[in-house]
């Protein structure tokens, strides 16, 4: 996943997008960058690690200007080089262009064959250098246009800013599958993945950048343009709602926290369990159990305490006699948990044994019965929208049923939302505006680069 | 406020003090250090910053032995140096001594002024180099001995680990200020200030180690002395239990979630008042906030959201146009205050800024009613006894009644937890056996390093 | 300028690589890089700073495989960011290509205007980057046409190593302005930019790379080209002989330190002096003052000592009071000169402001007179070619005449060394076969990229 | 070996500092330091590394005051850790004292065993410790009796410079083995090892800090003092004229360069040969083989080339096929030795291993026959008073013949200068006032630390 922030019109445009970012580090913490403009000229730094740690006020001092973008990147193991870093700067025929990427395509590499049939070069292994190209080989006159040329023939999900030495532009696919939202700072526009990043800057909210708008912010104003065919449903990821976004963000017009207790209370009417406690897996599960417990009347409790400290730095050191895993990170408030009939609410599983180890940890410090309540359905394909999933063998709940996943991680029930409950805030649409192919197989686009699912969603298989 | 930890007889002792330390990191983020001991030599490591930071493989590697003693430190500014991290090593006639110390002596300059008029050096300015000298100085025959003979003119708190090459040597003051455990890990001992580190390792907690007990640790096993004269009553710090200590600790012999939802359940009653909900001060409050809405029946929401990327090394921009102060580290969440009469709790206040703060953020997100609960008494002393404090003009409950800090803070109401309510889980001791001299100025020793507070809380001001 | 290497065939490419660079340090300190080959995959690694920094022991065993391309970086200060370090590593449509480049193109900016009205994207300020661009749009079927189809439309000076799965490239533009060298080691191949880089591994020297020759290495064996029509003469660079290879490396057939020896000979003839001492302005001096202090009989002494030690991060202090300029490097043996008269013998003057500072302090260290002699002819035109030199203005030579600089650098007396005492080592050619632009103008290739100079020298302005 | 330097009075005494210690960088290269006076506070700063890496612009600002010393240091491996750099600094009854030293005790270990006896204790494994407790333990009034008492007890070779808020002091034992100089720099004092520190700041040399002098300089101005009873004789450290000091600087009255070259000039006296030319091991090689060359007639040559940037962190990569060693550092000109007799000088030899490998170089190179001649007489005995040396066991010369050495190097000839010309710059002295135990085992200080030696010379064993 990654964050992406746009600034314009501001005399500390570095600072504020620093803070940004800062704000959006949840997002993606495996590298940063930022490129600023002058007016005439484009500065850049990107480096792997944290924020804090990459924006020194040395560097900050080296990015001058008045309009910036900046973006956190997580990314797996294998690919995580500082190669692909982002902001994506390059020099075309029409000046230098930079771009931060927020989503993912679906025939990137499709694109990529094509473009380096015809004689492209590619220096990462990032989509967007894929879009870079087809903007600098579009024919169209003006900037708008080639833009819409390139973004044309790409599909999937993407959120973008890009940044010239004039121009900020936003842009967002027509699915509007990652979130990105518009808001002002006194004169100046800002463009983030999150609302909580405008929050720190002190940026009002203006609104969410649409499906499939362009906007072009100069020194003219903002202009915005639709030059796509929009569907008629949205397709947004509903993994935002459900545990990516930050709690105290907007997403898709939703709070996210409320949102979340609602899932945890839909799931107390659909799993209710005569229990003593309700303890959520932080902190990605604390708005939900709240929900599970206000519904429930069961009490809420802390029972499990994370370590904040794991860091990008933490290594396990070498033991020969234990692996300490979730350990690391969790502890159980013991002394609370002794003898209880214990709700445990996680957001999802994904290959199931860090719930299994969770529900041994309660064990050991007496829970007498560990109940798991998850609040989203079963995860049982891929994303190929800008998620880092494991593949579909690897998901526990695209091989195994529920009294299988139960046995698994060793709880006394197991409890997943349904669909039908996880969009108990859009009712009437009954979640038809969102993308939750990783519930149900449905993906909205072709999955190009992914002929075997392709396949086997489509019945070929 | 500084943790330490001692392990004896493990084959890869510096693993799990590593492990350890990483627990206690909560208690320090200065500066981090080790010290190994083969049976024949010391090995010993340390330098400024977080545990994960600093251990690296190729420094765990260069950290041989079956025991090893370690220790994290969080000091004011000015003194934060490395030369001030411990473990403080030495060589003194009896061969090489390590020592980590949690607390803080109150006659330490006398002791050092002392110590240097008869020709002593010191190198640091930790109150621990004292000790060693005291140590190295003892006539005494035995190494028990000469350690009873230098604690003997030592007065304030101190929890100690020593290690030699032979012994693991752990020592709490008679009033038993700051915590220190004792636990079993297969054969090997651990000592930590507290569980929450036996927990990470796996270690089973035995029992508290005594005020006034040394514990002597080495291959003929545990030895238990009492050379110094216990008090009738014990003095642990209560602020352990009010904020410092990890919730998933035991400390004192209480659950510290626990007793801190209890100090929430007393707020509740002795403050009650008409609101939507109770938010708490992440992460700090959240226990009693939890028991605050249990008592009082309103609603528990996350409306605070912490971001828990703020580390050492985050620098606010230097920015001419505004500060962002504690909007860095919290963020409310907005849809959810709009309108709302709101309880927010924290554990305290200090200088008052903070809480104006947070008051205004949730002000500004909508809140209708803000009403502040703190779930301790007034903070209107400073500490003696190891927590970093600023000066009692500082402390705003030492200047300004209930009143005017609710005026300073901008709250529709404010209330303090009484000094009954705090002693909610003693109830028969009213607090008897704890130092609860930030909020009474009862200093339980005599302050010889502070003689302006002495004669202040003496009378003789 | 720069320094490369390419191994083939070797078990511990990387290791052999790093010496090779190691030992082409003083071609380029501002970054070094790498890449090699499994067979199957393409491994790199890139940096700002020096080959011993830069290569750890954690780095190089990242660096898999028996085939491998180094380089190491100069460039002037404005352009030294991470993304101009070498190796240049591309994916286009026949897999993954690397390339080292030694020199620069003339038509460099020409065709970047080209390719980016073609489409193109560049991420770098590198020439290189073109070259890559014209290969991937080449439309010849064999991996050697298309170099030679992007060679065709490149002018200006070139050596090269690529490096793909399969094969090791290496090239030299026709005129052989840079040197490069091919060695065995053992079954492996090597090739260098000097031989002292094939020394420093135990690697014999076979023969020069050839001016236009493509030498294609790969499983098959090595195999030569000759694809480009091969001027009349060579054209190599003078000033590699003058200043800028080791004195232990042979090039373009030809002992440097030999060569450069003869040129103080030649010095001593064509401007004896009655003098006392010849002191060489150390390192580079070296050999020409041995060369002078033989013909002339005047003793050699070591009169200047260079502290070894001024390294990349050497920051002078901010002083208020004084600069300290070149008396960093260099110090003089005081006793020694007092009241002597003294020859002191450099490569070159640039912009004269260090000649005038060592003649400077060789006054102030007592030397009676002193007299400066020059082992090349004035430096008056700029290289375009890969030696990063002033401006036409900023060069001394270009705008003031002879007495004119003996006046600005303070000495009694002046001697350049002529052009036919430069070829003494030619003596036939008379220097036919070598580049001297700087010296002469005579420009062999059109300058496309600098009209300026290209009319000053084409008599047009 | 060490260096050190004290400032006194200067406006930018860091600065200056600073400066003085890269000047002396040849002598310790493992970790510097630096301690700077405000008149009323002393500030710190030491780390392991280069003078140019450890103080950048913010560590120098962090350094005010007027007055300040500094060191740089080399030790050997298993006791360069972070606590053994210096300036060492204590706080004792009198107030901050900082000192740094250049030299070795002959009786530290005593003198610390006493001490321990007597309650002290040691953080570093430092003499300059002991010397600290000693003056915190003096009864004496005054702060140069004190200095006085300690010095008193202590044996070996120490200059020093201390710094406390108001004095600068500089110390030489009373034999003189370790240089110090005093010059100024228009109203400051500035004292350090050796004058090229002098020459870089523009101070001028005064005079040397006398064998027993006690130099106090303060805002009265310098005071001299002489407690210490000098002996008849100085005992310089021969070693500093014959290797460890550099060329440019004047070291106990004598031109550094030009005792050297006499050296070399001696050595052709004493070791005749002929042959084809006179090459030096680089650097310190150089002005011995210059007077050879003039002496014999025989031409000089720099037939060795060395690469300088050999770094601490070059790390010779781990090859399974060849080690590389000494070929790291120098490579020959081939071309120049082909079928030549060569004589090689170098300053002396230590183990043997490296002169084997140098001759096995050249000839590899092509010398027909390689004379090696070293400038001073053979190394059989370790030295206590500063340079680090290996045991006697190691040393080649304490154990081999001249012949067996020959032998074991390779050479065809063998010459080492001669005792009588060692001192050729003393004509009437023959060398008493020099120490040269390291060739004949006549140590000036009684061995206290060293028993077996001092039976050994002492012929009781």
């Amino acid at each position: 996943m990654c964050g992406i922030v746009g600034i314009y019109g501001h005399p500390e445009a570095a600072n504020m997008a620093y803070l940004c970012l800062y704000a959006l580090q949840h997002r993606g913490q495996e590298s940063a960058g930022m490129a600023t403009s002058t007016g005439d000229e484009i500065h850049q730094y990107r480096d792997m690690g944290l924020v804090a740690d990459i924006f020194t006020r040395k560097v900050l001092e080296k990015l001058p200007g008045h309009s910036a973008i900046g973006h956190v990147r997580y990314s797996t193991a294998g690919e995580s080089e500082r190669k692909n870093s982002q902001p994506f700067v390059i020099e075309y025929r029409k000046g230098v262009l930079a771009l931060a990427h927020n989503g993912n395509l679906t025939n990137a590499n499709a694109l990529r064959d094509k473009l380096e049939e015809d004689g492209s070069i590619f220096q990462s292994t990032m989509d967007s250098e894929a879009i870079m190209h087809l903007i600098a080989l579009s024919q169209k006159k003006t900037f708008k246009d080639r833009i819409v040329d390139a973004l044309g023939q790409v599909e999937g999900a993407y959120s973008l800013v890009f940044l010239d030495e004039k121009n900020l532009i936003a842009v967002r696919d027509q699915y509007g599958f990652r979130p990105l939202v518009l808001g002002k700072l006194d004169k100046a526009y800002v463009v983030a993945s999150e609302t909580c990043a405008l929050d720190l800057v002190g940026a009002t909210y203006e609104r969410d950048v649409e499906p499939g708008e362009v906007l072009v912010i100069n020194e003219k104003g903002l202009k915005s343009y639709r030059p796509f065919e929009r569907p008629k449903k949205d397709c947004h990821c509903i993994f935002e709602l459900i545990y990516f976004a930050r709690p105290d963000s907007m997403a898709f017009g939703h709070s996210v926290y409320e949102t979340r207790k609602g899932f945890g209370r839909q799931l107390a009417r659909e799993h209710p369990i005569d229990a003593d406690l309700v303890v959520p897996v932080p902190d990605s599960g604390v708005p939900a159990s709240i929900g599970y417990a206000e519904e429930s009347g069961i009490p809420f409790q802390l029972g499990l305490v994370r370590n904040h400290y794991v860091g990008r730095t933490f290594i396990e050191p070498e033991s020969e006699i234990r692996h300490f895993g979730v350990k690391i990170k969790l502890n159980p408030v013991k002394g609370y948990l002794e003898g209880k009939r214990v709700v445990v609410v996680d957001d999802s599983i994904v290959r199931g044994t860090t719930s299994k180890k969770i529900v041994t940890m309660l064990r050991k410090a007496g829970a007498k019965e560990v109940h798991v309540r998850i609040s989203s359905p079963p995860t049982c394909w891929p994303c190929f929208y800008g998620i880092d999933t494991p593949t579909r063998e690897e998901l526990i709940a695209s091989t195994k049923n529920l009294s299988q996943i139960k046995r698994f991680i060793g709880a006394d029930s197991l409890g997943y939302l349904s669909h039908d409950g996880l969009y108990w805030f859009e009712k009437e649409s009954r979640g038809e505006w969102y993308c939750d192919a990783c519930f149900t197989g449905n993906y909205v686009t072709k999955l190009v680069d992914a002929p075997h699912i392709e396949k086997l969603v489509s019945g070929k298989l």
